[in-house]
């Protein structure tokens, strides 16, 4: 069976106060990165996946967002699927 | 001055225990989805940035992860730059 990665970026929504983002912007401007107008902090997750095809992947990467890898209150996700072995291509 | 996001990956090397990634994995592993094969997890970084070009603005971005984003010996960074008002594109 075919391997796929799905890349997910989990992000808390805009109206969501982002205590992590604002304590690594502080960092930043005592650092003199005064350039930097905000700063907010999300997760990166990589999942390896075996699937029939593509969709199935998609559809695992979903089921596991909306259990598991993202809060649907607080967060949005996006999920990037990409062809892991040459069969899955 | 034109404004700019860059946003920021921050994965753990390969050769570094994932404590996190194994724990996701265990609880999609439980929840049935046995087709996920391996979890990584990282963090995902969205910088808001005043900056004369787009140059300027990963310099900013590097010098960010290299001070305070990203700790050189376990983790990997990749930044993305896009133009984020219409003056700076």
């Amino acid at each position: 069976m075919p391997t796929y990665h799905a890349t997910i970026s989990v992000t808390l929504r805009p109206s969501i106060l982002d205590p992590e983002g604002k304590a690594v912007h502080q960092a930043l401007q005592n650092l003199g990165h005064t350039m930097v107008e905000d700063v907010r902090v999300g997760k990166r997750i990589e999942l390896t996946i075996d699937a029939e095809d593509e969709d199935a992947a998609y559809e695992v990467a979903e089921t596991s967002c909306q259990k598991v890898l993202a809060n649907p209150v607080t967060e949005n996700y996006a999920i990037d699927i990409t062809a892991a072995s040459p069969s899955a291509a």
